[in-house]
């Protein structure tokens, strides 16, 4: 016997779905509700989330009596281009570089909140790749993404908050380096950089600094190490590695200087700086959004590993490479063309 | 003797500073470290701050071992616009709405986060408003602001982030309203539809709705006041008093009756909907953004000062005002027209 029509009607769109076809809609047909629906369903959070999205306010544990929050805002065109990266990857970094910020306090990530603008006639492959990718890095980071908000915006606008917890320990600040203490560094250095100066060029070459430029990936667990064997200062590589020196050396008063021979040239940027013509020294000690770590300990200390000595902390002020200043570019700043 | 001609250019800066012109400037021309400093020296922060803005994040207390947290962003010319609200109501309506969420969980606000886009082009006087805003409703809110970030957009998007604390006590959720609870309601309803519809006639009349419209204030004690005299269920007026009550009934699985002989109609807005042609109970009961707060409680329950009883729980779905389906808007949704 044939199936009424309206079965019909309905295993057509069951079958469009699976095919995918439904996100070709936009958010705007879909509506709100919809798209919150298919950002948070089936997602696992984890035992720190106490309480998830769908009411008011969301509750996430604070077993340390003291929870170490930040926030992030990425803007399309000026933090990231569809054209060069992914939906999912854009949800990553935008994830990936809150995360980084709480692990900078030795803190471990307990939760994520995600304030989502964009144009109604965006399409639900953007916005369910922006979801992917938010969810990838968040459960990378240890972390469930416990609530949110979806608003209408002129071009996609991404406001990330992270929350962290001490697990009792003192967070580590910017201001506690001290004179004679060690300047040491954990992850890659520059490969953003190269990878934005891949892009910028037009190379097809070079792709796994292009994919870490469009997603890196923070090992977050090093916040704690540093913070564990005592690091007396600690950030993450976000501006540049000068300039986020230059934020610790300020904060301290104290001045850092770097050893150019121990910063670890990694072979992939070395072969890119020299296709392009550019420095891959400028690109580590230059470029943003590694999201490496960087901290200062005692002479003494036994640092973590994954941890390399670059330099070390000098009465004065200031950051200088091999006793000087290095010339080259500024880092980033967010009202620079 | 004359001064020097350094001396009487730095005078000359000095005094230009105290006759305000330095706010003529753009966020450019100052670049982002400087406006974040206006944004945050001398802003005295609680108790619960205890570490502000500066370093990679900011530590807030959370005394429960629970922290509660919500996020929402406003985007100009969607959220509000700059020709019918200052950047001071802009800032506090941004925060009043994120605190009015911590406090419709019953919980107490311990701290705000603030992600602001603008345009490179904006003038210090906006973001200077915006500031002042934010901390005068912070203030209000019993918190201070902990941290932040400042980006270049296209337009201005506020990105708010609010923390509280439960006090040992459960977070009311919107699921917890069983048939037989009465439905109550704290604070004004219909001011907020009332002004905005007083700036689309263009009205020169009926000012106290229309500042109600740009900065709604949130009477946050009564969240924790409905928690601690047993509400079954909260929320606060954002969306309108159906669609919020619409939310608790589905969460709940409930019915919730309204009697229209119960909602206050306030002379301000009587009087202006009759001005204007419309209706004072559509106001009331579809207008959003308003941020009072609506809950459920035991029968029996002796609702706390300053709230009144509104209609019933059913068994049921559904949100019906004298028994029947109110017809008229359908409350705020972001993505409609």
């Amino acid at each position: 016997m044939a199936s009424p029509p309206h079965q019909i009607r309905r295993r057509k769109i069951i079958d469009d779905e699976d095919r995918g076809e439904v996100r070709q809609r936009t958010v705007a047909e879909m509506g709100e509700f919809a798209v919150i629906d298919r950002a948070t369903r089936g997602r696992v959070q984890t035992a720190d989330s106490i309480l998830g999205p769908g009411d008011d306010a969301a509750v996430v544990a604070a077993p340390d009596g003291r929870v170490v929050v930040t926030t992030d805002m990425l803007v399309q065109g000026r933090h990231f281009r569809l054209d060069w990266s992914s939906p999912v990857d854009i949800g990553r970094k935008a994830i990936a570089q809150n995360g980084a910020d709480i692990a900078a306090m030795g803190a471990r990530c307990t939760g994520f909140l995600v304030a989502l603008g964009c144009p109604a006639d965006t399409s639900l492959s953007v916005t369910d790749g922006v979801t992917e990718g938010l969810w990838r890095e968040a459960t990378r980071a240890g972390a469930g993404i416990v609530g949110g908000d979806l608003v209408q915006s002129d071009s996609l606008v991404i406001s990330i908050t992270a929350l962290g917890d001490l697990g009792g320990r003192s967070p580590i600040l910017r201001s506690g380096a001290k004179p004679g203490n060690v300047v040491a560094v954990a992850g890659r250095l520059g490969w953003s950089a190269g990878g934005l100066a891949v892009l910028l060029a037009g190379s097809a070459h070079h792709r796994s600094l292009v994919e870490f430029h469009r997603a890196p990936q923070p090992d977050y667990l090093q916040g704690i190490s540093a913070a564990v064997n005592g690091a007396t200062s600690l950030t993450d590589v976000s501006d540049g590695l000068i300039a986020d020196l230059g934020h610790i050396a300020q904060a301290s008063s104290v001045a850092i200087d770097l050893h150019s021979e121990s910063i670890r040239l990694d072979e992939e940027i070395v072969d890119a700086a020299h296709d392009l013509g550019s420095s891959a020294l400028d690109w580590a000690l230059n470029g943003g959004e590694d999201h490496s770590f960087v901290g200062t300990f005692a002479a003494d200390a036994s640092l973590p590993d994954g941890w390399i000595r670059i330099g070390w902390v000098r009465e004065g002020a200031g950051v200088t490479v091999d006793g000087r200043k290095f010339s080259g570019g500024n880092g980033w700043s967010s009202f620079s063309t």
